[in-house]
């Protein structure tokens, strides 16, 4: 099973801009920065209680987030769930009937492994799962 | 400023399949289902960790899950923040520019007061304020 919710990821335009709306609006300035060249993306990061809002902007057009805020514009994109052991859960999942998108877990931001299902399985959710890189 | 996710609001065509669909996702059934009259919807809330997931499926054409359902199909149609003092909250976001679909609290799910503020003036993002009734 899934932890908790670890974050909420948004696709924004340009990420400065977006920084200084969020923190209006949470309150908080963001606490970090960070490239995930795996996924073409610069990602800001806000803590609010135990969870995170993750902005995250498209470093050029092959971006999965190029061709969301192509097709979709700004918005919510992903939801991620902290789990205890990716692999075990990736198994229990497929065997759910879940779709994945990629098979294997990758390097994500924050120092985590992730791993995304297929929106098409989850009622149109973009899901994430994420394990801490111990 | 918001003290943390209270929920994220997910839009559902038929809300006995998500329930199935979700507790196989999350590893736990729904908890609690629960009609909201003001926004024509039946809601169907799970647990994970300290954050809760809300299915929302419209009872009626007139719903605003209705018209998210016909415009952009099922997938995540709101990020819920509790706060300790709605009204507060209201004046300092008004104040910083952000655009309120409606000004003034009204019940929401789950024994809340909410207010929504438009996607316009958030990047895209359907944010619900949410106080607890005491």
């Amino acid at each position: 099973m899934v932890n908790r919710i670890e974050h909420i990821g948004i696709a924004v335009n340009n990420i400065n801009d977006a920084n200084i709306l969020f923190e209006k609006l949470l309150g908080v300035p963001s606490y970090k920065t960070e490239k995930v060249e795996s996924e073409n993306v610069v990602t800001s990061f806000f803590q609010t209680g135990t969870n995170k809002i993750e902005l995250l902007m498209a470093t050029n057009p092959e971006s999965p987030i190029a061709k969301f805020l192509e097709k979709k514009g700004e918005g919510i994109h992903h939801i991620a769930f902290d789990v205890d052991d990716i692999g075990a859960e990736i198994a229990r999942l497929k065997n759910e009937g879940f779709v994945l998108i990629n098979e294997n877990p990758k390097l994500g931001a924050d120092n985590k492994m992730v791993v995304f299902l297929h929106p098409k399985s989850t009622n149109g959710v973009l899901v994430e799962l994420c394990q801490e890189i111990r």
